[in-house]
């Protein structure tokens, strides 16, 4: 049987305008240049592990579930913080001990999550400064080789997890959600599902809603980034199954001034 | 025989700070592994349609003419507007029917145009917000394993082009171009080739010629970026085949003020 | 035996937001398909030769010795300026004669340096604006299917090379320093490496060092980014074995307006 082409890809805050990301997959050639290295993204603002937690659930569930995804927002490296492989039904993970992991650890049904002790598979020296390129990289390009967890340490319990927020009731029929995300196109991405909001709805006699985001009150969901007036503020089911603000022709995080981390309000009645 | 890596090229508006590019790869990974996935772009302004018909043409005769071009800008993604697949002698071509193929209609002897409605070939649930995702990326994919045009939709004959900008006279002698582009130099692309300005140049008695681009003049043609004074304004036949004007150690957007779609002058005599 | 995967690098200072990234890398693969095309990066600033010469050097050892590295950042494109191709121990590398491989010849004991003539490899017509898709690239391609150096062009030993900063003595037991680069995060790479700072301090009694870098007077080495209090400037030995400086949750560059080609001093007692 032919053995299939084994897939890493790479997210990380380290920009594209240094050497950071060439020498990482420099580093990983050099091991196995079989591997096919797809980038996420490496434009997560510097440090930002909330962010880098939001994309890597955005885009883990989109590949073959034998693709080993290296997640590196790292303001910790060069301190005793642990470096991590977590193993799921969907795929690999390694990233550092930092709650960066926390939608993955929450998503799915986790095999195992393993702090990587064996650094006979780092790169020499290990600088303490780099660890995409020291440890994090290597380690990803031996286990397209075939290396196995057990191989790489020991499981532990007590890794990091952030609370991931999830939207509370605030008096009857009313939701305090949140803005998790904005992307290019200035879509505010929420942590509301299609499922729960359907779940609020049925609960409801009349079947009515209300979205408060700022100053806009948005009373429909709409279907299409089209639908609504130049610079209307319309609400859709995005493409991750999440409620999302959206401005046709329009930026709607200009528009209303809401960033990643924001309050709004549902309200069915 | 060997079969030939396939190649798929991708184009569009999505950024690189998101998830997008890197989930559309995923797709297409999970789908053909062994294809060859070639960013072009993914930076052109959002929405810009004619910005990506340029971009498109100005690389696909780069390729081998097996190669499937994938251009994603999509200002209609979750409308009825149609998907489509255009084969020609020197590439495959899958887009939105919203004009962002228009030179390429016009470049080449088009084999057929078809529309894409195979959606066995789609990602499902196809959420109407991320069509590189859920069509355009996974059409290509399938295309790279052998799936055969005819397989994918019927031909069509309506499909959307725009009237490119073409020089036009105005008065004797005298021509009124477009700028087309700028890139990031800041050379200003122009819709003036050179085999129409010879055309221009031996119709002429003289042989003498001027471009008034804004407040600037220039009265003859260099051969490299770095004729002409510090800040000067000069023309040169660029890579694209079309006239550019550019600055030495300058930025000729910058020091002209004039962008894409704003005209220029020739005046031969 | 297998052959194995060729690589070429691409550092350039083309961007990503035009075309001629992927342009070179469609005449790479109509050449070579077989060959991986790693990016360094694209977003070196326009014909900033020494910026490129500092990360070509940052990253080509992290690579297999048979890698090819393409660098073009090429502001005399269009001039009789030589085209390049350099052999070392750790690599080879192409790029225009103009100093931007300065430091590879510093480092490496180099094999040979060649000056490009076989112009049957590069594309037809060559238009002289764009040498990374007519000349850089379609040699680098053929290079990567075993077209060996004495077929690209004769040796020559005139190749333009700059002085690179080295720190100097200014009065007793101390240095003048410059700063090389400057990074995403704002840390301020210098041209100080430790072994000669180790050299610095064996020569003094005492032991006691302070860096004077603008206002800011630093007077230990950390080990980690996350040392010292906010905003605090910290000297650190980084990924590159420069001495670094960079502020905890915070960025260098910015607190203290020190930019690339700056002195700064190191003081020994």
């Amino acid at each position: 049987m032919a053995k299939k082409q084994p897939i890493i890809t790479l997210l990380t805050d380290f920009g594209l305008q240094d050497h950071f990301v060439g020498t990482m997959k420099g580093v990983i050639a050099s091991i196995n240049p079989e591997a096919l290295v797809i980038d996420i993204t490496h434009d997560v603002v510097p440090h930002d592990i909330f962010q880098a937690a939001f994309l890597i659930k955005s885009t883990y569930q989109y590949f073959p579930p034998s693709t080993i995804h290296v997640v590196v927002v790292d303001p910790g490296v060069g301190t005793n913080r642990r470096a991590l492989i977590v193993s799921s039904e969907r795929g690999y993970f390694i990233a550092p001990d930092n709650g960066v992991l926390s939608y993955i650890y929450a998503d799915e049904g986790i095999g195992e999550v393993r702090e990587i002790t064996a650094d006979h598979y780092f790169l020499k020296p290990r600088t303490g400064t780099f660890d995409g390129r020291d440890v994090f990289g290597p380690v990803a390009a031996w286990m397209s080789k075939g290396v196995g967890l057990s191989s790489l340490g020991e499981p532990i319990e007590d890794y990091k997890k952030y609370d991931l927020p999830k939207p509370e009731p605030v008096g009857q029929g009313a939701m305090r959600c949140k803005i998790l995300y904005i992307d290019r196109f200035g879509n505010l991405v929420s942590n509301l599902t299609q499922a729960h909001f359907e779940e609020l709805l049925d609960a409801s006699e009349k079947r009515r809603f209300a979205f408060q985001v700022g100053e806009h009150t948005i009373g429909k969901i709409s279907s299409s980034y089209t639908e609504g007036n130049d610079n209307e503020i319309i609400a859709i089911f995005g493409s991750t199954g999440f409620l999302e603000f959206s401005a046709n022709k329009g930026n709607a995080f200009k528009l209303t001034g809401i960033g990643a981390g924001k309050d709004f309000f549902v309200k069915v009645a």
